[in-house]
């Protein structure tokens, strides 16, 4: 969708870019752009540039922090013994927002999906693996959405952790089938969390 | 919705200044951009600077451009006695791809509003006027939506041309093509009976 504007149709095309921006949205958020004043201009690239220079993944459970290690991982009231492992960092948000989970995390950043090339060595389950040497892990609780690409990828992790002897297990179904995490509800999410089995 | 990251919080709410995106989707785009690489950041953030400073109004039709004339007004075959006056770039692109309007544009760059602060004299009327000083325009189309606001804008200019002597015509209102009798509105019926035509 040409503006006849080259700056404005590459500032659509970036926008475009991002998940779940169509193209007449895309073209609608550039223009709302140019009505910025310079110094909304520069706050928001440098929102940009902050949030990728300052954003990294924590060395131990591979979510998204700006502080050395993440504040879940640093807190000392957490459950180390206790691992959940999720797809990405808005998952742990998820969990997070029903404070009903004391453990810490494991992001994989990804599922497993032949699909989309994302195999099981581009998730972060060599670290996850070496986590579980230390021997205070008792339990990981695989909690990967209910959709295709979430339960193979629960399947292979409760295939590779079965000769550790942790106690592997997984959220209750009460998660609806293709539902997202992220837009569960908070009981549907701390229900499936109690409701917890053995793989 | 706070993830606990500052970085990542502040570029959500940057994202969510934006119109249409709500918070959950904030935060979506801010977490896909820290996965984009080193380049791609700077070309997005480049894309926005280089819009930004290279877009502005044309001095003519108030349509924004990158050039020092906009091409519609530049165009020696477009015709200069018919000016269509829309409330913003985006009615210009919906008019250019519908490739039936030879004429030239005029945009108020918004719609009469109380309720938001917008009055006649934030709009690009005083401009308008300047321009029907020359002779050469015979016919003025105000295609503002049928929205109260567009409605509201349209009468108010209406009046204000009337002394010139100047036609000054409006959209038809109607029945949209492909639409079913049964779910039109009892407004867009009556406006549509209203408006009947001779075959």
């Amino acid at each position: 969708m040409s503006s006849g504007i080259e700056a404005l149709d590459i500032l659509a095309e970036q926008f475009a870019r991002l998940p779940g921006i169509g193209r007449k949205s895309a073209q609608r958020l550039a223009l709302s752009l140019l009505e910025y004043s310079d110094e909304d201009i520069a706050a928001f690239t440098a929102a940009i540039g902050d949030a990728k220079a300052k954003i990294h993944r924590c060395p131990i459970c591979e979510n998204l922090t700006d502080r050395e290690v993440c504040p879940i991982c640093a807190n000392p009231a957490r459950d180390k013994s206790v691992i959940c492992v999720v797809e990405d960092a808005r998952a742990v948000m998820a969990f997070e927002r029903v404070r009903s989970f004391s453990g810490v995390y494991h992001v994989l950043h990804g599922l497993i999906s032949p699909m989309s090339g994302i195999t099981p060595d581009t998730l972060t389950l060599r670290e996850l693996l070496l986590r579980l040497q230390d021997e205070t892990v008792k339990e990981v609780i695989v909690a990967t959405g209910a959709t295709t690409e979430g339960e193979a990828t629960a399947m292979y992790i409760a295939r590779l952790l079965s000769p550790l002897g942790i106690k592997v297990t997984r959220l209750a179904h009460g998660i609806p089938y293709g539902g997202e995490l992220e837009y569960a509800d908070e009981i549907t999410l701390s229900r499936a969390l109690e409701g917890r089995r053995d793989f």
